[in-house]
């Protein structure tokens, strides 16, 4: 038989020659193998899991997901226990069990490559956990629910004593003696948040399911819901509620006590309990995100609190040229765990406490880490010291020992500071919108970078600087941190300390100008567009740097604030605010000292800024 | 302390009393106490398999669900292989696994009381299965699915080249590169089969998807879907389209070899790839069974196939005072299935096989039972025998060992048919609608009654008695039935055996008077409505008695059938007519005879018939 191989014929010979080549890669394993097949709906969790354990049993470089749709169903799910943190409380003790997409555990060097893929999670899951990896990339994927456990809504035909609600046709209700009831794949919203987006003013505030849980609810045709509800409820015609259960009982990823993590052009467009956590993990890219609905889902939610946790991370934090809208939380949070000191049980050797309900049960302490002791009323971290070693009692105790004797001056209710498991950061180039809370929620006593950032309309503080002892017990006090070239665009209409765009707010209870709890921040070559009074609260800060922003008065919010100052300081030194420049009717243009004498504040720069 | 009982006081004490009397009744238990709570919307499949476990081990007589809704989930469910009858084929092996939503296995003496309870099924499931049980009552209880696999649309704005879909809420489908794609809760259908709802005449008829799957889908708001369709189809508009995948996977409960088993104000609202399956089990009442969906969903289509399936029953089977409608097949099907011999191993020993693709597997001998041997072409039991032994050789074949020899006469392809797996029957006080094919399909050689039900547009045959040793290889020649006292109402107008409202139609090829098949069927004092011609076929049938009844003629549907005769008979013998009453102008007043001499026709009464 003779063949005649023509050109076109030849370069399609080696196209497919080429394709067989990349397909067949000794270090390439495609879920095909593993008889997964997208775009059939059928449940894939088990079998994924089945390709994962022979990636890691065969040392594969890349997992490969055909591009299509896969579904993951809690059915066949591996089930294990991860205590995360800020997630629910002990009550819920059976809410630690996670049901997991895909399990990646103790797996080192390899790449999950999804090709554009669409992952579609139903009932309440926890998407992926990388347990113990470390040079992992995962890259190309998009994570969505069938059924978020958010449920949206418009307002329509508003009335005197009526209001019909067009729900989201994601959103599955069942109305039974008269009264609504949100449910989904296997769950029922029963304790409710609210959240309303403005659907003129893009604002999201605070809202309230109550009114409607009481009231008579008719079906009008399917999605369209009458409700009976009190002459003084009138909410605004087009908005935006989206209500769903506070119970945290998963998250949207996990990644915890692993290494050198890369995530790239990824799509997490609806995460249920908290987002990507990311904990006790040593340098993390994140690289192209999108934490926002697809588009064409037409939701406005994509997580029921935080898009990107990082908690008693180390190394390097990267967060560069994402997107976030859509949050129930904030869209960023990096911070530490503060554990009090309960008992002294040996010179060395301290019981410690974890304080807060919804966090604890993890490793916050390895042998080897650098701590400091850290006095809680005022915030100081006083000595340091070094772990020698680490024992669990229960979930919420530890007794931790010490390689030298613990300082004379620890008091009870003194806390200790993991200085090791904090996080060098850069958030960089990424878009916050949509969200009640805040863009950032920052402390670290690392080197920070927040640069080239845009900041549009969220609810509070665009980036707040914290780190308390008490609440929330998110240590970490700052040394170092620089917030430039960013826009923020009317940010902090509903709360924030002082409803400032920029905030640094430790708890400590005693402002004391002898005893700063951060040092060194800069704030540099911004541009706040603003329709209100304050732009920079700060308290017990040393070291402060307001240099060549700029302030542009907007008018599209309404102003608000009872803080009618533009700079706020508070038991502050070492405080220069320099080369401000403003456009428009810009408000205030005010400063208000407290604890603090005058001398700690340097002006200078073209406008004139009072004194008050 | 005094204790003043005032006489409400002592009555409200005296109910509490009795109250707790019930609910802590030693022999019952509520499925409360295994922490299932109703209306929670989460999976109660693990923990009521649990349930049930303590009820058999403890022998409890009752197990009870406080009343409301209750959710299973195919995560945790108990997957088991069954070989059921009529069900899908050998190349979907794994479609033999069933996902059991409550498995009762060798269960005895036990009721299960669901108080109206709602059981939703997700996913595709078998509801429930009677294993080997005894003395079970099944009551109370409503079973649906959240996602029915049965996806239901009515057409809308027809236009020239276009059509409208409303597709009902419960139908979820994607439409993906133009094409619409239906699927459920971890399914997509690919194998269509569909069905017609007329919704002004209420008729069922054959349709089909093929148009819509070639055509191009657009979104134009959610649950309305417009196609650009060719230009002669032409659907009626305001019709209901009804799509399924024909793939028998799962079934909608299964009943095996067990004893003494009552279903009582039960509701199956839907199931899916099969209905009701009872299998070699003895004696069954089916009490006032709702086989339809429930009016809240405004669904039309109950079940994916048919909504009773007896299969090698004995003893008796009694339906009554059931409705049945909404069927993509038969309402009560009850037949055996005969084995095709195909090599004698010893005197009295045989290979035998199941012929049907979807009917094999299970166990359809057991020693001690009698048997037929029957000859296949001409549907002949010529000869009996009683098995000794059963030896499976694999899902296919089986080695049966008779206590004698079997017969001389005995030649390849003929049959063995179980005797004592044949039951008694009682269908009465039952109402039949909503099916494209028969109402009953009935082959058994006990005695049977069919009498005081209605037929209400079935769109085959009313009742058909079939016997087969080809095609289903569904067995059962009859001896003894009775059909009286019924009322059929424009029944068969797509299709049964000429078209006749009753038929009676083994496969026999060869159609001799001297060999006939079935024997003594009587059809009394029942009340025809019909559009058309034909009222009764006959096959082989040696005394066929029709005696006292109305025949009224009806005009809403319109007489289509090629078959122009009322009575239609083949090789029958010992015939009457008699006594039967005309109203309206009734059609043809014709018989027709094949095969057979007049001689064996015996007719009287005042309407005039003619002998064409």
């Amino acid at each position: 038989m003779l063949f005649r191989i023509t050109l076109p014929g030849l370069l399609s010979l080696m196209t497919i020659y080429f394709f067989t080549l990349q397909s067949v890669d000794g270090q390439s394993v495609s879920v095909a193998e593993f008889n997964i097949r997208p775009d059939t709906y059928e449940n894939v969790t088990p079998s994924i899991q089945k390709a994962i354990e022979f990636v890691q049993n065969n040392n594969k470089s890349t997992l490969i997901f055909p591009k299509g749709r896969y579904d993951f169903w809690p059915d066949g799910a591996i089930r294990a226990k991860y205590f995360v943190s800020n997630t629910s409380t002990e009550e819920e003790d059976s809410s630690k069990i996670k049901t997991i997409g895909m399990l990646f555990k103790n797996v080192k060097n390899l790449t999950i490559d999804g090709n554009g893929s669409l992952f579609i999670f139903h009932g309440k899951m926890t998407t992926i956990v990388l347990d113990q990896c470390e040079n992992v990339v995962l890259k190309n994927i998009h994570v969505d629910f069938e059924r978020p456990t958010m449920s949206e809504m418009r307002y329509t035909n508003v009335a005197n004593k009526s209001v019909e609600l067009e729900i989201h046709p994601d959103a599955k209700y069942d109305i039974t003696n008269n009264q609504l009831i949100w449910h989904g794949e296997g769950w029922k919203t029963t304790h409710f948040h609210g959240v309303e987006f403005d659907t003129t003013l893009k604002t999201m505030r605070y809202s309230d399911w109550k009114v409607f849980d009481k009231s008579k609810a008719t079906e009008i045709r399917p999605n369209l819901v009458r409700f009976e509800t009190p002459e003084n409820s009138k909410p605004k015609s087009g908005n935006i509620l989206t209500v769903r259960d506070i119970i945290r009982d998963q998250v949207g990823m996990l990644i915890l006590e692993s290494k050198n993590i890369t995530l790239e052009d990824v799509g997490m467009h609806y995460m249920h309990g908290l987002g990507i956590v990311s904990q006790y993990t040593e340098n993390i890219t994140m690289r192209r995100i999108t934490c926002a609905p697809r588009p064409e889902t037409k939701r406005i939610i994509a997580s029921s609190a935080d898009f990107m946790h990082f908690s008693g991370c180390s190394g390097k934090v990267t967060v560069l040229d994402c997107t976030f809208s859509g949050a129930h939380d904030d869209p960023i949070n990096i911070h530490g765990t503060n554990l009090r000191y309960t008992q002294k049980l040996e010179n060395n050797k301290l019981k410690l406490r974890f304080m807060h309900g919804q966090s604890y049960g993890f490793n916050a302490f390895f042998s080897g880490d650098s701590v400091a002791f850290v006095h809680s009323e005022s915030m100081q971290r006083f000595a340091n010291g070094r772990v020698k070693s680490v024992e669990k009692l229960s979930d919420r105790e530890v007794v931790v020992t010490f390689e030298n004797a613990v300082p004379e001056g620890l008091v009870t209710n003194d806390c200790v500071e993991n200085m090791t498991r904090t996080p060098e950061v850069l958030i960089k180039g990424n878009y916050f919108t949509r969200t009640n809370t805040r863009g950032i929620l920052l402390t670290t006593p690392r080197k920070a970078v927040v640069e080239n950032n845009t900041f549009f309309r969220t609810g509070m503080s665009a980036i707040l600087i914290e780190a308390d002892a008490e609440g929330w017990f998110e240590s970490g006090p700052v040394r170092n941190v620089t917030i430039r070239n960013n826009e923020f665009i009317d940010c902090a209409y509903q709360g924030g300390p002082g409803n400032a765009v920029i905030a640094i707010n430790p708890s400590n209870k005693l402002a004391d100008i002898k005893k700063p709890v951060h040092f060194n921040i800069s704030i540099e070559n911004n541009i706040f567009r603003t329709f209100d009074y304050p732009v920079l609260y700060a308290k017990s800060t040393q070291g402060l740097n307001f240099s060549n922003n700029t302030i542009i008065r907007t008018h599209e919010l309404t102003a608000q604030s009872e803080n009618k100052k533009m700079f706020y300081f508070n038991a502050c030194s070492n405080v220069q605010i320099s080369g401000t420049k403003m456009e428009g009717e810009v408000l205030g243009k005010n400063i208000k000292l407290d604890n603090m004498p005058k001398s700690n504040l340097k002006l200078s720069g073209k406008e004139k800024l009072t004194i008050e």
